[in-house]
């Protein structure tokens, strides 16, 4: 024990700061005994998963300075902002970020204070939290976040706390085989401690109550050697724990050079509420699931409770951790690393730090020729995939392209020119593009591709996750906690702005011609909207051209989600490329030569955005053309959704007067949507002209069926937009009214087409512009 | 061998009815050599994972004649349509559900055309699949589907085949450890079969290429005796997998008896595309993922293709297999097994067949007595608690409540004065309401508890889903195609109705006073309203007595998924159960005794919909009362959200004439509302008012604070409404304006006073209405 004496007396001083977090408000020290005014009105922290992460950020503390280790530290465990924010005041990195939190008694009591109150910081690792990457609120991303840390960071150690609450979750249940797509000479090492307290709010948990022997095979069927530390003396724990850390470092050591083949973990097995209350009114606390949060819980009114706190707060011997005017002792410091190698100031956990930006290939250069609107096809995805290569190419270790194995199917292959698949498992001869440190990551999980980018990006790279529209939703949660994460970011003085979330979801609703109507849903949008104006960008680029110039935006911008929705079947050719960028720049446009009102008052706007609706828009304005020469239709496109808005809204929104400009203030509008219909309405209802748009989206109608027969579905096919025009604007006479009917009979000769032959008639499908 | 033939010859018959129904429009039996105009226009199907379905499906009915077991199918594989299809049709109950499918050629002809063509059916597993209750396109809930399937169903076995690309997925890899929550006495038992094909869509899977030993400690860790079944020998592989069988059996009758302490499972090891093409254009592709979709992609227009399709359906000697009729031989129909005993006809996967309504105690026994309106407050969830309770009490063996470890947290406890949470792990003598038969289900999975709850209800028994708001994200994707399934099963006559998914959303967006941000969103509203009208209701009741009302109503309904919206904190009680059922039963209606219009016209509305909005709008009413007594005012609640469409848009909507009867068409409406604000102007956009509606609600702003400050955050307290007010009701006067600047600074001093003492001022914590 005498050797680690200094370790100890560091846990117990994050011991006594987290508990003081919870409880005090003043009297940090204990200078005086506790009366009620100095507890807080409102007891909001958690104490039982804490003890253990001042555990485990101690003892590697040593290993950090014996070894001059690169590592920083993820706290899964949701509940352990106490500790993290401890060690960072204990650091000093606490101090240097905010200065008015001074490493003294006074910085002791607005430490205390502010946690959980009222105008002070979130009890969670937060955002707010130096050294963490990592939010503590919504469980099950720390091992995913650990590996994307890790990827391209070969001298790091990413030690990653998991609960054993977190570990019933299934992104975590999926993260542990993420070392099948580590490479050990190339990426950084995750050190995961799986923390058995035994208990989550209110139930015992799976895996500390399965037999060890269970437990030892299902860690090593996850491909790892475990290493257990179970007890509950820190006299037999210290020791046990320092022994287990310089074993599993040289593991780590041997695995990195390949003379291990698979990489160590550890099972730290301690009590919840670890050195907490034993017993309370009667009642077991230490040990069981009444620890996890406050294990006193009335100690403003009762003066019992407040003596125990008293007791245990004292059991921790603060008087020889903290001088008179409330510093640590340099016993204490002494245990700390210097500078960066602190894991509450490592640069990686503040990755925009660390941030360069992209080479980046001119996008220019992969555009596709026009030389006349909408007569030639291109699919989209693939011309990206020929940018996205080189993007590869020029950025070796900072650039990844994450997609539930999809990247081929979402027609991207050209990347495999440049790179391979990561892949770390078994290969056979008939295996194609894997590599250990192929750039492309793919897993059939979506919550791994999320987990894995977002480690990568907040430690300062870059990456693109593709995915097919319809399942985007499975990470609805993920990107929520991410956006958050950036929207307090952003408050934050000292966190460096990092590389945009960038999703590109092509296989997207309207081509679903394989799968059908589970992979039918477009309301990953509407999940985006919801989030801060500041961190949100949604494009929908209608060709090959515009996705160029939309991914290069996305691929040089910060602290964004950018949602990019681009198909990957061949679509009609809108523009060339001076003018896509012109369009993008805009994010929205007249399409002049669609449009046949020039010089004139329209008398209807068809409005259009993504691809499917864009080419149903452009056959509808040519059948208009064709049918109805005297009426003056302008066509619309838009491309970032956001200018829709109104500028108080969102930050790309356009002011009303351009808003009327370009769709009128009284004119019918039919807007032709990629998505679900209401997403217009709720952009534009502050509108002048809100009352004359008429939606036209998806309307959750579909099966594998023919795409002009899925269009058709929906109402949004060119037919029904020609009758939707004949519908709303006034005075159109007789014609009209043949028209109306000539557009019901192509419908029905669409659809008997379609079920006859179980395909779309070639002049429907093969359709461009006529002019 | 000669022991198999039958089952050979069935599996052959499963194999070629699989391929034709991909490839085929015409000539069903090959009575001619294949032509063009005989195959599909469009090749949309997946055989890679199919032919290794139909080995386990015709295995396992040998199983169910001899031991006549109960047992239901579950193929997890998503693209195994044509599989379950091929079986349906040959056990003669796709004949039965469609009739125009005849088991003859002509039916076999439509069999084939049908799949996956316009107006046909879908190629994944779907509802439309006869003996399925699991669809095939979003991969990862086959195995938690397979678990809810097996509660309460003490005699079903539930046969699990989980594709290896699927078992990278999250909920996938944390449904393995569902065993710890099953009985095996009073459950029925699940018996995975992992089916290794070694490929996703271009990739090998993580569990085909880890060493042996390493897989089987995984499934060992994951508590499951695994049997390894692998080769690609039909003529070793039958005897293998009969044997392997007769082992699993003999062993979950021993588990089930207590003899054996774990479960079996199986791992199957065969080649993707088995019985498939070998080669194609000098490619190899049985055996890789080029088997994945359709191995022979160019068979209409390419002879050696079409030729080599010819040579392969041949391959299994369909002149051995079905008569010159098309009827399948006699030999092939011998190892069916008969009526209900057939896995495509079980009624277990068809539910609403099975389903009893609950035995519902009077929900009014349970209300809250209410002498004065919102003089008094109630915790709603804890009176639903009591309800709850007496409905396990009167349905033990049919309804379960599930929730990711909260239900004592959301004060739903009274639950467990009449039942335990389910756990079958090990237990310690500290554990409390912990038992092998509880009838609440807790595991930090929203995963796991999404997952058993929609199987338990699709074989016909009922549930309640509690979870905190924000995570409820997690499965926005699983509500998603849960909906969907809905909506197209509504559409099949021969799935008869089951009950609906009921989520009750308690600790919620407004009182996350613990958690802070990462715990606040409100948007699972927003995913829900985006599927189709007949099958989602959203309900926000505002006390305990509403919340009892709307309970009732959703336990009793069939084929919806219900969102309920309600509060853990006290709030005050509304009005006596009477008035509150009348309120639910409309939706919504004006509180006449907050309001002050009474008999004359009403010079602003203030609407409200959900407990904290509500609590605040009424406090401004009486600051209104108080402070402009001339002013007339109306005070809205809305319980059903669905009331603000439309009834064109929704069957709950209401005519505009109601509307303007509640809201008036021309004065300003204030409407406070529990989540994103545009949600509402989504659904009144068409109403003729709607200019005048001013809707405030959460704007993504909140942190770890008081309740008051939370709202003021956001601007949804009283003293904002109040100024609201002042800013559109014109004419208002001096007055007006004073009450304006003394509103702002009661907002200052409510926040200082929370910064100061880290809690609300006391007489905002504890209003009442004061009249």
């Amino acid at each position: 024990m005498d050797a680690f004496t200094h370790i100890d007396a560091y846990w117990r001083a994050a011991n006594y700061l987290s508990v003081g977090q919870i409880y005090l408000m003043d009297n940090p020290l204990l200078a005086e005994s506790l009366r009620p005014e100095h507890i807080k009105p409102r007891l909001l922290g958690h104490w039982g998963t804490t003890p253990g992460l001042n555990f485990c950020f101690a003892h590697l503390n040593r290993v950090i300075r014996e070894r001059d280790q690169d590592m920083i530290y993820i706290a899964g465990p949701g509940h352990g902002g106490p500790a993290a924010v401890a060690h960072a005041w204990l650091e000093g990195s606490y101090t240097e970020k905010y200065p008015d939190i001074s490493q003294d008694a006074e910085g002791m009591r607005r430490l205390f204070r502010q946690f959980s109150f009222p105008g002070g910081i979130p009890s969670h690792v937060a955002p707010e939290t130096p050294g963490s990457i990592h939010e503590g609120g919504e469980l099950g991303y720390s091992l995913a976040h650990a590996y994307g840390a890790a990827f391209d960071n070969p001298h790091l150690v990413v030690a990653c706390v998991i609960g054993d609450g977190e570990a019933e979750t299934g992104p975590l249940a999926a993260s542990w085989h993420s070392g099948k797509f580590l490479n050990p000479e190339h990426d950084g090492t995750v050190l995961p401690i799986l923390h058995l307290n035994g208990y989550k709010i209110a139930n015992p948990t799976v895996l500390a109550r399965i037999p060890e022997d269970e437990l030892v095979k299902l860690i090593e069927g996850y491909g790892y050697r475990p290493h257990i530390v179970s007890g509950d003396d820190p006299a037999v724990m210290h020791p046990l724990m320092a022994e287990t850390l310089d074993e599993v470092f040289d593991e780590i050591a041997a695995f990195k050079d390949g003379r291990a083949e698979r990489p160590p973990m550890i099972v730290l097995r301690t009590p919840k509420g670890w050195t907490g209350p034993r017993v309370v009114d009667g009642l077991p606390v230490e040990g069981t699931w009444r620890s996890h949060q406050v294990p006193l819980s009335e100690v403003r009114q009762n003066a019992d409770h407040r003596a125990m706190l008293e007791e245990w707060m004292r059991s921790y011997r603060p008087q020889e951790l903290f001088d008179e005017r409330g510093q640590p002792v340099a016993d204490i410091l002494r245990t700390v690393p210097d500078g960066p190698r602190r894991m509450s100031a490592n640069p990686h956990a503040n990755g925009g730090e660390l941030l360069k930006p992209l080479v980046l290939p001119d996008f220019r250069d992969y555009a596709v020729e026009v030389k006349s609107s909408a007569s030639q096809s291109s699919e989209p995805t693939r011309v990206l995939g020929r940018f996205l290569r080189d993007v590869i190419t020029a950025n070796p270790a900072t650039f990844r392209l994450m997609g539930p194995d999809e990247t081929a199917s979402n027609r991207l292959s050209a990347v495999f020119e440049a790179t391979d698949r990561a892949w770390d498992a078994e290969t056979l001869p008939t295996d194609e593009h894997l590599g250990p440190d192929g750039r492309v990551m793919e897993v059939l999980s979506e919550h791994l591709c999320q987990g894995w980018l977002e480690g990568y990006l907040l430690t300062g790279r870059h990456g693109l996750f593709n995915c097919y529209e319809a399942f985007i939703h499975i990470i609805d949660a993920m990107f929520n906690q991410h956006a958050k994460w950036l929207e307090s970011s952003k408050k934050i003085p000292w966190r460096r702005p990092v590389a945009s979330l960038n999703y590109l979801l092509s296989s997207h609703v309207w081509r679903q011609d394989h799968n059908g109507f589970s992979h039918q849903d477009p309301g990953f949008l509407d999940v985006v909207m919801n989030k801060k104006p500041e961190v949100v960008r949604v494009y929908l680029p209608p060709d090959a051209n515009t996705l160029l110039s939309v991914a290069d935006h996305c691929l040089r911008s910060r602290d964004y989600v950018n949602l990019v929705v681009a198909g990957k079947q061949p679509v009609l050719d809108l523009m060339p490329m001076d003018e896509a960028v012109a369009h993008c720049t805009r994010g929205l446009g007249i399409l002049e030569w669609a449009s046949s009102d020039a010089g004139t008052e329209t008398d209807v706007v068809l409005a259009c955005a993504g691809d499917v609706p864009t080419l149903e828009t452009l056959a509808a304005a040519a059948l208009l053309r064709e049918y109805l020469p005297e009426l003056r239709v302008r066509v619309v496109n838009v491309v970032d959704l956001m200018r829709l808005q109104p500028p108080s809204e969102h930050p790309h929104g356009m002011s009303d007067a351009e808003f009327d400009t370009v769709f009128t203030s009284g004119k019918p509008i039919i807007f032709n949507f990629h998505g679900y219909p209401w997403l217009i309405h709720r952009l534009t209802y502050r509108r002048h002209g809100h009352d004359n748009i008429h939606v036209r989206g998806y309307q959750e109608e579909g099966t594998t069926t023919t795409p002009f027969d899925m269009v058709m579905l929906n109402d949004i096919d060119r037919f029904h937009l020609v009758m939707d025009v004949i519908d709303r604007v006034p005075g159109l006479g007789a014609s009209a009214a043949h028209l109306r009917q000539h557009m019901e009979d192509e419908r029905l000769r669409a659809r008997m087409h379609t079920r006859e032959y179980g395909e779309d008639r070639p002049e429907i499908r093969d359709w461009t512009w006529p002019y």
